[in-house]
């Protein structure tokens, strides 16, 4: 499979950035995307960076260990990307977001260890999806400080066939991949946008009366 | 009838998609443009194509059948957008756009068969449509992944005079048009504005008390 | 009192148009905006643009009566700006809009007829004001397809001393004012942002509980 | 310590005006912003400017008591801005905002002396907060006219061990504050993050039944 090259990795991870923040998916300098590289090594964004404005120095290479190559300072989230791309060989990108609507999802139904929907036309956008007469199950895990502890929680769900297109931390936010930033990025916005239309079919319901 | 040019129709079908896109109405590579040309041929959107960021190359070209004449492919949803322009003559463009509003009513009242308001003055930027003191009423089909059986159930609603100005998919999204772009994307626009000013209301009735 | 050159006016007209289009006040070629020139002319919008597009084109001149000076078609709605200017001689500059916000209170009330608030901080937006420790009224009229039916309406409303800094028409939009285009533009922010306030603030008191 | 000089303070505050009017945080030329210069000067937003479109006129210099230095004016709540910078010696940056949401929550619930969240991921945005299971409270305050008073209701919060990231004037908005402009939008932006996913959260218990 041919992944990304370093030039090309940066400027589709900068112009991802610029997308994200500008919907609130990346607030404060949080998330961090990364692309698999050709050799190997992951192009990732740096830690504490403005994630909508990124520049060339904002994008960092780290090896399959989390390694820094170029000097950089890696996110301490590094090692859930790297621990996708270990477990599933065709991921060639990984985004993580932090969207008030998946996070408020994941609050306000503690005890949840899933979000799921089923039936919108808008599921084949997600890899793997040809039809909407289907569901998207997204699993979601507890957060923790412990990277170690986090990435324990999530690797049952990465080795379900098929896995999912991607998970949540309940508080924290999306984990998305995909073959490349285009399909990544694709999952993300589709995802998001159900969050969305979830909650506005919920105030539609909730507003009663007339259909 | 005078339709447009191929290179006015893809000037105009790149506008409207960044336009949609940043609304959040086209999110992962969802929705697809059209507009008929002068020589009876359709310009669409090529299938699979991010519709924020479309370029020259993310415009094709079919016959009235459906049949790709530059080689680009096509969407699968183009036959809908044909048995428009079958039907309703006067139509030089259709736009299919899937935002969280439409579709979480469609979702919210699975029996309805129509969404309608009345009395909003907007109603004036749908053709046809010169006062407020009226009502506009949109039909609801069921989803469906084959475009035939999707396609029959459309066509009543497209026989009926006068025609609606757009019909919604259960859980899938909005087909609308207009005697241009420019036309379908006013469409678009003021449908978009009403479901938006819809649920408020409902949520203003909802929140009770004071007027 | 120095009213505008045309040159500026315009100017200003494309920059409000532009801003309003975006938050989706202004959608498929509604509202109008209009400045008192040196001379008494106005200049407005002409009818049916795109008012997120507007060029130099789209923006016309007519007279203290609403006949146009340069050909151009005004909107149907002249009178309800030429009636501000007539009525209230400091203003300068007159912007319609069409907020899903605004329109969704007065449709949820449909007996209403004001919208006030009292105690915010950004009352002090608008003309006149210099403490939160206040309220603000806009009147609320019915809507009506006949100019004159609907100017005779409004008409007691901007005789009142003072005059309130902007009116709504019940399921159509707000009319907003101010002494040039920069203070009409914020008096309409201001109550856009008091509409949006308003409802959050009904919807944290709906979600019960917890201070 | 060093802070800014002069020029990159302007840039910065240029840029973060024009970032957060688009957010609908700074409406109808409210807000204010300021950087510690290093001479122990303020450069602060002119009174009555457009935030989301300051030019170099727009950043004024005044002295550690509010004195204009370069015959600018300065915003009346200028004194609200040197208060935290004579009370946190390590700030270089004040922001004040108006968003909607934490508005409408402090309007909310009127007996609230704090707005509270807790086990946010997006907590570690926060200077001073390095893990989510945590909490932040932001004190609240009454508004007044008198900035002599509202600065002593402020004072004993920003004395407490550790000081808060931000406080909130209720039915104003929020003065939030950083070690350079830099922090000090992260400090907004995540607390603009946390009001949303706070109303949406509740919004989703409210809509009841299935988690």
């Amino acid at each position: 499979m041919d992944f990304a090259t370093f030039d090309s990795a940066r400027r589709d991870l900068i112009q991802v950035g610029a997308a994200f923040h500008a919907r609130g998916w990346a607030p404060a300098t949080s998330g961090n995307f990364s692309a698999r590289l050709g050799g190997g090594d992951i192009a990732i964004t740096a830690s504490g960076r403005h994630k909508g404005r990124l520049d060339e120095a904002g994008i960092m290479i780290v090896d399959a260990e989390g390694g820094s190559i170029d000097g950089g300072k890696p996110s301490a989230e590094t090692a859930l990307h790297l621990q996708i791309y270990r477990l599933l060989p065709h991921v060639g990108a990984v985004l993580h977001t932090h969207s008030p609507g998946g996070v408020a999802f994941s609050r306000a139904f503690p005890a949840s260890t899933a979000w799921a929907v089923e039936g919108h036309e808008l599921l084949k956008a997600l890899p793997g999806h040809t039809t909407h007469e289907a569901s998207v199950t997204l699993p979601i895990v507890a957060n923790h400080q412990d990277m170690a502890v986090l990435a324990a929680s999530v690797a049952p769900h990465l080795s379900t066939q098929p896995a999912p297109p991607a998970y949540l931390i309940r508080g924290h936010g999306l984990y998305a991949w995909g073959r490349d930033v285009a399909e990544a990025e694709r999952v993300v916005e589709a995802l998001e946008w159900l969050f969305a239309a979830d909650l506005a079919e919920r105030q539609y319901r909730a507003s009663g009366a007339r259909a």
